[in-house]
């Protein structure tokens, strides 16, 4: 290959991934740790015939952020004022940062949402009563919800994996982020407290989307 | 270009980045929070005469975890036993993470260790007495220190920014990476808590250096 060759080769690489920046930009919501509950925990935390209030809504349609907290605690401590999301599911799940499990002492697998089974314990504390949960508590993968259109927009399936170039200050691209798709989604990337901050963001941030990643 | 040419280029790619892999390993520790301190403060923190008692040694020559510990305070709270490192500075510098500085309501800048001109305030408490540190309260920049002759290994000079792969169960690339060379330094990139947590990293682990950084 002569100089010329290489020259046009890296130009039209760059422009390439100009052109993928402009096109796949992803919004990146950053999610607080946070609990979901089952309609049988929500009884024993808050009371007989107790119903979640709703406080704010979340990006994902339906989804919400209630009024009621709850304390997690591990071997080592405890965490106080947990959010709790609605509306509740057939499992209670827990979602905590990497800091979070190291601080009260539990360890918690890397798992995408809903895959709780074997994963760690912990105990849930309400304003009247608590449980020890005995699977539930999750590091949540990092993911990009999006719906079918945006599939065929971002050229990816469901089940994918990509990377995602996040150009702030402390600039980092995340390997092996989840593609989950759905009808039911909005376009968006959930990145727990940890990874917000390694990358020094916070509040409304986009990313860039890249097919493929080092890792698979 | 016909598709013959692609593949070879691929190939040629391909192959380079595993000899940057196997050639570029970076050791990686993780520096959780800690405070250096002048030896002014030494003696309003701990009391007059008073030195620093070695703990353990730290990869860096001559630097040494101590045996004290001060208790951080910002506005919306504090973090007890925050390790001190010896030796004793010119100056004192409080590095902490995002997670830390977001709890105890302190807005600390990124920045290289020594830069602190402007930085962020807190208060230090000792078992003897207590500053309000005007400035000093950093988020530290990731860096790798190395020799002049990793340097010359790696082929990276002193001040630039290079990009760190890990490849772990969440897997990273750090960009803008800050290479910072000294007779004086042993090979290792230093990483905060939020970082490592971000790259589900503990414990020894290594990274590959790969030349230039998406940023710059």
């Amino acid at each position: 290959m002569n100089e010329q060759m290489v020259r046009s080769i890296v130009e039209q690489v760059v422009h390439k991934l100009q052109e993928q920046t402009e096109q796949n930009s992803v919004p990146i919501a950053v999610s607080a740790r946070h609990v979901h509950l089952s309609q049988e925990h929500v009884t024993i935390l808050f009371g007989p015939q107790y119903e979640l209030t709703h406080r704010a809504d979340l990006s994902q349609p339906g989804q919400f952020a209630a009024e009621e907290t709850v304390t997690i605690a591990g071997k080592k401590g405890s965490i106080e004022r947990v959010r709790v999301l609605g509306p509740v599911r057939n499992a209670t799940q827990v979602e905590i940062s990497l800091t979070d499990a190291l601080k009260i002492g539990i360890k918690p697998p890397l798992r995408q949402s809903g895959d709780i089974k074997g994963s760690a314990s912990c105990v849930l504390i309400g304003p009247r009563g608590s449980i020890v949960l005995e699977e539930g508590v999750i590091v949540a993968q990092r993911h990009i919800h999006m719906s079918v259109e945006d599939g065929q927009r971002f050229n990816v399936a469901d089940g994918e994996k990509v990377t995602v170039v996040i150009s702030s200050e402390r600039p980092v691209a995340f390997h092996d982020v989840l593609i989950r798709i759905s009808d039911r989604y909005t376009c968006e990337m959930h990145i727990d407290t940890d990874e917000a901050n390694a990358a020094a963001v916070s509040g409304v941030v986009t990313g860039t989307l890249l097919k493929g990643t080092t890792t698979s």
